[in-house]
């Protein structure tokens, strides 16, 4: 069995980073760290592990100590920089969910997060995240950063036409979230009566995954993030100009090209049914990202969609799926769940 | 024009306040206070205001100097009380929201809030703000104290059945609750990812409310609070046993008498329909309170069920319309959005 | 009182025709129609006139021997302007809510709707029924076509910067729409296990509305339509690249121009708060129309937003301030409910 | 690998029997049967399906030549008993998911279902499938009868109480049940807008369920089920007079003495946190029932709880459960879906 360790599991990606890994046949949870929740159960926080575990949470100085070999950081963005020289020291590997060594230029960091970065010597260690893409890298890297909820869904939609070449110029990216992406402190702004029912445009300019998916597809892409309703769950639309003489023929080759052995990437763009293009509510729970297309003929431009559960595929999934490659192990294992209809 | 005050005015019930109070054509709101937002626009946190009203909210110490008739208080519970003998140096009528002064005996307080009451001489001054049971004395009483939302729901409901002694033994109360009754600073358990889809039992027994309905119906009563997913709403189950001989016609003839000529009560037990019964979902911002029955022949029980709107009837739409009852004025007034169906 | 007749009263166009025109003072309607229900009472459908009204259905046929000035049209698309000479017949003034003669042109009619237009001759004599922008033509109009609900958000989103030449090149439309959007007879897509919680983009390209906010701003239109979680409310996002040189003054002043003796539209772009910008949540029932905009001074793009109750302001509500305005009646008459925070 | 077949695959619990089946490592599905569907993927109605199968729906008449051992009957209440000879002719096993042949007594079935039972001679042979209480008899009974989803929340809620003779006199039970529960033809009383937000009294008395609450407990039961805002979820509050002496210790004992050893039910019953008791919101998509109670000392009463999946452990996760019981496999095989916190 791999011993692993969680930093920042009283969190929401950590209490599911604690639920798949509980799940994961060939995965030992050596260490939980919370300094809030330090000596109490890691089913306060995390209810739904009721009878699965009897673990407490421990203090993050308790890591020195603890004998492991991978490491998942669920630590706040910006603070989990500084700390990194000292988390490399702890594991041979490294599972970065912060935001932190997801930009490879620290330009477009200080940019994009209004800080200075202050390790930019690390983010060339780091490799992304997303098999999809870089799985052979990781297969044998040891230090890992995940992308962000909503830059999951828009990489994995957009790359494959960039890729191709099949669109061009701009790509203008509709990103609808839950309100499990603000985590477990969402303030006032989080409390029910406000968020229930919401349509909230918090970010119509310049949210930080735009530079992820920007730099995952070399495109100029402008994103405008909505909060809806819904606590799990990630949609995003983008818009895009075909590249003359693309036809939607095309563009689903490219898609199925792109996708057809993939165990989490689905090309869903049906003719009819109810659920005939990507959405997130039969999604929750699940480590799928569904991706699909609607092409109109008349004016060339195409509509690239992608949905995931945001806690999953768009975090604490998406982890466990490069943990399985990177230690070789079949990409599904832990990950089997494939989501609840209705729901 | 009447001259009022509100203290408390940026929480959710002041908001209602605002809202009803600047549509009322006879009134004119002359202060809001709110030690936090003093100084700002009332329209900041409630946005629904925009376009209504350029006011701003003044601290409580503004009050003194203030010139007004009418106060209402929607002030915290337990500080109110402290307060009450300099509120009523301010103004003639003082119409109060909180729960400090509607249980008549300050022992059953102490018991229900858990600390003594401050002020239990003041405690008989206070009419019970429910113009259906206490229209006369209102027209003439210059210290109401508004009802609790769960117990206006649910002694408008049970008081006709046990006034007519159709009704004998204990009630059990089921009480349903959306999280706007848990105010503007609903903390950790409010946060939306946590409350949404609740169904939260967090009072199963002994709710402040389950007190207000004993007292006015002098039965034993045990109710069980549930948050559920709604923002406004509140919805009580009332369970009896009926007196022997009590038919279903006879409990219909009771209600009828008791609100035949009521604005704000309609009996709702119909055979077919969806909204045979009431219903929270179609009340939302207006002020009835929708009451009906099933009885089961089988074994002579009976299901009393009240339905509203907790920040309108159960709330601020109370105390306008108490405040239409004292002034003479017709009791609609400013109370006429009839509610919205589909919602 | 004028006395007006509703045909297809049932639905919930109807439902909140009937609610706005009881409660307006100058108005009486005097009859409502529906097939399916002609002989029973209003407030079975619609549960929320209850005590409001002991108004009964009738059938269409009863049209011909009724004396009314005004007929409000909320039938089908495609099945109204085969009906629409008869209607002329009827009633002086003809308002109509369906989708028919809202297009100037038959041939986008026909591209749009599937069908070949079957009375063109009567498109020119309907004026659009938009206050804002159509406001003198109406004052002396007697055949007024309402437009779409995502179209009246977006053309009031777009259309001041379009006039003043702000913006260049086409638009894109995000709009989200709530489950009342589709009707009383939404079938199994509309079953609330599978609407609840939807993101269901259910109209990639070409919908209806599309086409009345091209023609409103005399631009090319690209709209995407997404079924969200909610009953009411449509939110439009719409992209756009601004003209050379121009800054975020120009635009808040081009808006401020275009609203600021607007009645029912509110100018909404804040830095700070929970609401900073237009979200349908908080117009709930009200006729507002929420505009607002976020401009990148980066990329010289903007983004414009329009927010507000499909069937109120993009229906129903829409219409009777149509009414005040041809009748020369202030134009908030029975429009003043101003919305419900928290909601 | 155990052969089965599924009769009314296309219904939601249809739905979830394929779900859990198809993930369950000793199980091969080898039909699945929808008169509608036949020809049609399974992934169709079912999308969460998608990937994980290219099963096809078959008609109801190539079961005969089928060849399987277990069949699972998912057609509706009233249709089963009259075809029951002919499903017992198919398999060895029937494990029926329908509700006639939950009740012992075809008298008080004939007043619960309004019909008259056609097969009351094949009623003895059937084993109540609730493990819990009948994991000896399942063990070698070939004939399965799941109770309904609210029964089985209310049984394992009230019946270790009753065994124990903890509570005397009837019991009172508050249902909450989800719109799934109304299966896929909810019809107009299922829409969105209408169901959205309900907190629809749909059964004041007399519900199914309540007969099959008062026969595992030898009490008499008074159910009212209220349809609430969620898709998956039951929650029952069963409220009871405590028996003479009894203290909450017993209670707590007798809770842990019934289900100490249960995989699938969970003692909830603490001090503080917000999931101190049970609630469905945690346990969709999970095979839990999830039991607790509160005692009020005042007054020697007791409310217990019980929440559940109603696709799950409320139907198609119990059939697996008894499934894995009769075959003698580790009860939780295809069953480990811990629940999501948040959802």
């Amino acid at each position: 069995m791999l011993r692993v360790a969680i930093v920042g599991a009283s969190g929401y990606i950590g209490g599911e980073l604690l639920r798949l890994l509980h799940g994961h046949p060939r995965v030992t949870v050596v260490a939980a760290t919370s300094d809030r929740f330090a000596g109490r159960r890691v089913d306060g926080p995390h209810p739904n592990l009721r009878g699965h575990t009897d673990m407490c949470f421990v203090g993050h100085d308790t890591l020195e100590s603890a004998d492991f070999e991978v490491l998942f950081l669920a630590a706040p963005h910006r603070e989990t920089m500084g700390k990194m020289d000292g988390f490399l020291k702890l594991a041979e590997t490294v599972i970065d969910l912060s935001g932190d060594f997801r930009l490879r230029d620290p330009e477009i960091y200080a940019s994009y997060y209004g800080v200075t970065h202050t390790a930019p010597h690390l983010i060339p260690d780091f490799t992304t995240g997303l098999p999809e893409w870089h799985r052979a890298q990781l297969a044998s890297s040891d230090r890992i950063s995940i992308p962000g909820c909503m830059a999951t869904a828009g990489i994995l939609a957009v790359r494959p036409m960039a890729r191709a070449g099949l669109i061009e110029g701009p790509v203008q990216v509709d990103a609808r979230t839950g309100s499990s992406g603000s985590g477990v402190s969402s303030g006032p702004a989080g409390a029910h009566a406000e968020r229930s029912g919401a349509l909230r445009v918090f970010a119509p300019f310049r949210h930080r995954h735009e530079a992820e998916i920007a730099q995952a597809t070399d495109r100029t892409v402008r994103m405008t993030a909505t909060g809806v309703e819904a606590v799990r769950g990630v949609q995003v639309l983008c818009h895009a100009k075909l590249a003359s003489g693309v036809s939607e023929r095309d563009v689903r080759s490219a898609f199925r090209a792109a996708y057809k052995n993939e165990p989490f990437v689905r090309v869903i763009a049906q003719r009819h049914g109810l659920y005939r293009l990507p959405e997130p509510k039969i999604l929750t729970g699940s480590n799928f990202c569904d991706v699909g297309f609607a092409v109109s003929a008349d004016d060339g431009t195409v509509v690239l969609i992608g949905a995931l559960d945001n806690l999953v595929k768009g975090g604490a999934g998406g982890a466990v799926q490069c943990l399985n490659v990177r230690f070789g192990w079949p990409e599904r294992t832990g990950l089997e769940f494939p989501g609840l209809h209705p729901n």
